[in-house]
């Protein structure tokens, strides 16, 4: 399959850009170093990339901001970090994308525990990874030609336990490499409207 | 108690305002004929909103907006309604009325069952339940001074069979004076980070 990856080089995308590219083409696209140079918090970004691509069978994206700390400091400014870079972003994926995807193709996003289980700091977090959830499950009932649509919900990553470590006070760390295996079985199997949490 | 409403005006918020008004003294916000005008969807709004009500003992919120229409008609400026007049304008509710409200008080947001049970044309909606459902969730274990916070999912209203009906084939729908219950049980309760469905 040819697949469209935004967020390849950041901490679970390369996991996941490592365990697709075994048996598939990946395309990445994203801020820097990139095969296609976008942003993903800005529409016409998405629309331009559409563009440059073509189409393909998959879109998969691990690319998501939000910021983190206390509801005390949390301002609707603040909040809007993870409304423009996790929840908008990954859903105009879809809005624009969904010309470019092959019949019977999908869309794999991402959200994270903290939107089961919370966390102190992760309001924003957790409130970008309900929509994402809640969007993925409405829109799986009116995908046209088969395109099929999953989200994929690991746990902190061991290899972000130096930096989100003291703020996951007892959760269990899975590696980045397993929770890659999510993004497979979304894009090789035959689900659609799923959350596969990885924890 | 004092109670803040803002949509007491709606479908919803009629019954709402009805439960709660038999026991607690409430002030009504909203764009067309409530005590105080304001508009959710503005910050400013909101902020000055709550200089004019001083402090409240619960803020309770049955207003909502949200482009319906299928996912091939859905743009990033029509997913914006959602976004704007539901999920941002009830999150900025919270995060600019912390401070006005008194110790162990309340917040009440509303979602509805969409985001559990999707039906065709209402993917903004259900996007917009589920972040309102996770930053309740979320936010519950961070709120000050025992303030709680919860959201109530109704089912579609018997109220509402006439213009919504023909969108929810098979639901079966409660009246909006049941629904109004759970916002009692919410403000008069002790529980907090809740999602009260009413179906
Ligand atoms: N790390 C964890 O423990 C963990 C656990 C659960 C869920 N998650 C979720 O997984 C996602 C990725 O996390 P991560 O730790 O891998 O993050 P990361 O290491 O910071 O990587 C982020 C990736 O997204 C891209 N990106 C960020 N903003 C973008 C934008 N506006 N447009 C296009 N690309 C953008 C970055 O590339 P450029 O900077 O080049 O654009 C980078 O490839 C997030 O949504 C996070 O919440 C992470
Ligand atoms: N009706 C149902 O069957 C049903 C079922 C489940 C969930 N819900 C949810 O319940 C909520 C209310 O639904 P409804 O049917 O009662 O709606 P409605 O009859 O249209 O009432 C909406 C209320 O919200 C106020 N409002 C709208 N936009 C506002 C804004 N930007 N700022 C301040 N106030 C605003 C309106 O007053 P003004 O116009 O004066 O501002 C009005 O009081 C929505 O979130 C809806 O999704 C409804």
């Amino acid at each position: 399959m040819k697949i469209l990856m935004v967020g390849a080089s950041g901490t679970l995308g390369t996991a996941v850009r490592k365990e697709l590219g075994q048996h598939h083409e990946i395309i990445t696209a994203g801020r820097k170093g990139a095969d296609i140079t976008m942003d993903m918090s800005v529409p016409e970004s998405i629309a331009s990339m559409y563009k440059a691509v073509g189409s393909v069978d998959a879109v998969v994206c691990t690319a998501g901001q939000a910021y983190f700390g206390p509801l005390h400091e949390l301002t609707p400014e603040l909040n809007e970090i993870a409304i423009m870079g996790k929840l908008k972003g990954q859903i105009n994926l879809v809005l624009l994308g969904l010309d470019h995807v092959h019949d019977r193709g999908s869309f794999t996003l991402t959200t994270g525990i903290i939107m089961d289980s919370p966390i102190i700091g992760g309001i924003s977090s957790a409130m970008a990874g309900g929509a994402i959830k809640a969007f993925v499950q409405a829109a799986a009932i009116e995908m046209p030609r088969g395109i099929r649509i999953n989200n994929v919900s690991p746990n902190v990553l061991k290899e972000s336990m130096d930096t989100y470590g003291p703020y996951f006070p007892g959760f269990e760390p899975v590696s980045a490499g397993r929770a890659a295996l999510a993004y497979r079985k979304s894009v090789e199997g035959a689900q659609t409207g799923q959350t596969y949490t990885v924890y």
